[in-house]
């Protein structure tokens, strides 16, 4: 079971797992397209609706994916979900993932909390109560620990304090409510998982970049959503299609922002394998679910090189930074487990910038290049709800 | 102003604090007092209504208590409190703060997370927008820390680590739907404080015992709630009031559980150190307020020793846990920086339990005995909304 399958992690992971024989149903409300609906945004590719994905994958590939539209706020819903399906192990995508988003306004934050948060607690209680052998295989994000002065370890850290020692949950320094919103999610989900025997896995993700899967290459209509506005797009996604339409990449502040990135491909492998190695019930496993890291500078380099490769022109500009985060700073954060567990990684080659860039540069009038520069400032959120779509 | 300031430690707080020429605003919404009226559990104090308290106090004193009855969650009343009031500090006990009510089901769970951290961050915002420079003094508990195998710091831990050295927050591991909302709270506040330069106090309170203090003395109608049951009554309030009745002390298993405990009066002083020293912008200073530790055990043989001294006849009973907790552990609380800023404790003496002790027996005809046993299991909690009220 795929919580938010719709989305962009979501998609081709569904469309992998079936692939592979898994028994495959997606849960979402769609509440992503909304987001874009009502702030005037669109993904670069050309998605369909739904429905229309489910259909066309069962079309070319033969395998049938399950479709739950709802919200998992709505326990009703989540509980009938979980009653037709019953689910060995539930994939949780299914949250409101941007950080600009949530720092917009007041209510937006309360929003994501809210939708982040509650949501998942009601995924523990649906699987206590219609699922108790189920897997909750739960996304949270590499941004949980922020940018520490030591080395970001696995989900836990070993401290030895005055002559004793201990193995405690690494400290979060979540730098928005978004962020924030998967610290919670992670404290609530190891209660949960110690209290009531659960068998979880919480992954912490870096940066996806990417969007070509061989699932979703399959279809032209299968294609994976692309985003490229200030709010949901992401760092390396963004740079490549500001480099294929000639926009200079935004570079926030002085770029040497440090953080951990995976291709899209390596998202569905690393689900499978946490899939395929479920927790022991009452042990909550965290990985930190990325393969690389790079500065915001080294990817701007990276897409400068491949696109002059392709006869582009890919140009930097500083612009002051929206966020309130550290624009130098130690950062070395441990990534095994998954590896152990058998990943190999699809690391960032030129080739795959270039089959990047070359999507890109295929869907590039699909651009509006009023949705590229930072709308999201976050000293300024206030309370009064306000809507930054440019008209 | 005073969020909560018709529960435990906000009427104490509010009455300490206008006694000593602070201007005081009451902020609450009455909810406490219909989680009783719902579970069918009273005050073993006849408490008034807060308008009657308000105009008592007035009649008492001479001293004006402004009140405004409303939800923290509803954030246009929040506003209209704020620029009506215009407070130079906030002090925040306005939330759902029983661990077993948060584990009693599922819409209680999130009842309780909703109501806390929406409601604070919905305060963080409203300082932002109409009282940058108010210091906001925010309850948490001793709980978030739970019982690490290494000393327990004040708020934040340096730690040394693979040849790096950082400060960093505390690691926490709240261990009820209840204590992870103070988590979230703080990790909040850290962000909010940072990113908008806030003032902000965040107080790890320990379990306050007592009732009476100098102020709520000085007429009966002042009297300040005292819960016993199950639900709502702490370790050493439940303990005196279960051995004027007659009742076996209920330790929870095998009773070596420990945690930092301080008297109401002590409460009191510690907000108003707390009020005194306003955090610097964009810092968030984190106390420890308790003042001595003590195991269950412990409380109930310093409880025998006080009745026994008054005629009563206290015995003991272990009760299976209902938590899931350890009840044997290392716990080593460090307490100093609010005694450092003038704190001179009211310790846990013989003559202090007496006094509770005779209050309690004053008002022991009131006590229901059918709600003094547990009635909350932590593993058991269901999605399903059931009372608990026993009839
Ligand atoms: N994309 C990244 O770079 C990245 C990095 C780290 C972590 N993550 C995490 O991975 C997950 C998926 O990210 P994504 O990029 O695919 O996001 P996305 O926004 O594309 O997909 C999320 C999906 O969840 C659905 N959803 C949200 N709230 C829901 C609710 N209450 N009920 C039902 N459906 C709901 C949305 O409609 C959407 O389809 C998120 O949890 C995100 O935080 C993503
Ligand atoms: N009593 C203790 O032993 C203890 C120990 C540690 C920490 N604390 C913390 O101290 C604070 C006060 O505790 P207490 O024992 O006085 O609790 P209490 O329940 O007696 O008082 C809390 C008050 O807040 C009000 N409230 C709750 N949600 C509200 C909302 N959304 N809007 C407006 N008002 C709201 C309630 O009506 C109640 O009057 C809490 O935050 C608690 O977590 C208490």
């Amino acid at each position: 079971m795929i919580l938010g399958g719709d989305g962009y992690c979501g998609w081709a992971t569904a469309l992998h797992l079936s692939n592979r024989g898994y028994e495959v149903a997606i849960v979402d409300n769609m509440c992503r397209r909304t987001f874009d609906d009502q702030l005037g945004f669109n993904s670069l590719t050309p998605i369909k609706g739904i429905h229309e994905r489910v259909r066309v994958w069962e079309e070319v590939s033969g395998k049938r994916i399950q479709l739950y539209v709802g919200d998992i706020c709505d326990y009703e819903f989540l509980s009938a979900a979980f009653q037709a399906f019953e689910p060995t192990a539930c994939v949780h995508f299914g949250e409101q993932r941007s950080a600009p988003y949530s720092m917009m306004d007041r209510s937006r934050a309360v929003f994501t909390q809210t939708n982040n948060v509650m949501g998942t607690i009601n995924v523990c209680y649906a699987i206590k109560e219609f699922a108790p052998e189920c897997h909750l295989i739960k996304l949270g994000t590499m941004g949980e620990y922020g940018t520490p002065n030591i080395d970001i370890e696995e989900g836990y850290i070993t401290i030895e304090h005055n002559g004793r020692t201990d193995t405690l949950p690494y400290p979060k320094q979540g730098n928005s409510f978004y962020h924030l919103s998967k610290c919670h999610d992670s404290a609530n989900m190891l209660m949960c998982t110690k209290t009531w025997k659960m068998r979880t896995t919480d992954l912490n993700q870096g940066v996806v970049y990417g969007v070509a899967t061989p699932e979703t290459m399959m279809d032209d209509r299968l294609v994976n959503r692309l985003d490229y506005d200030a709010v949901f797009g992401t760092a390396l996604n963004r740079f490549a299609i500001q480099a294929a339409v000639g926009h200079p990449m935004t570079v926030y502040g002085k770029g040497g922002q440090t953080r951990g990135f995976l291709n899209i491909t390596d998202t569905c492998k690393c689900i499978q394998i946490a899939c395929d190695n479920p927790a022991p019930p009452g042990e909550m496993k965290i990985y930190n679910q990325f393969t690389e890291q790079f500065s915001v500078n080294e990817l701007a380099a990276l897409i400068t090189e491949a696109g002059q490769k392709l006869g582009l022109d890919p140009q930097v500009i500083n612009v002051p930074n929206p966020r309130t985060e550290m624009e130098e700073h130690y950062y070395n954060a441990k990534h095994s487990k998954l590896q152990d567990l058998g990943l190999e990684p699809n690391l960032m080659k030129e080739s795959i910038l270039e089959s990047l860039l070359t999507t890109v540069v295929k869907y590039k009038d699909n651009v509006d290049q009023r949705l590229i520069l930072p709308g999201v400032n976050w000293t300024e959120s206030a309370s009064v709800g306000k809507t930054i779509a440019k008209v």
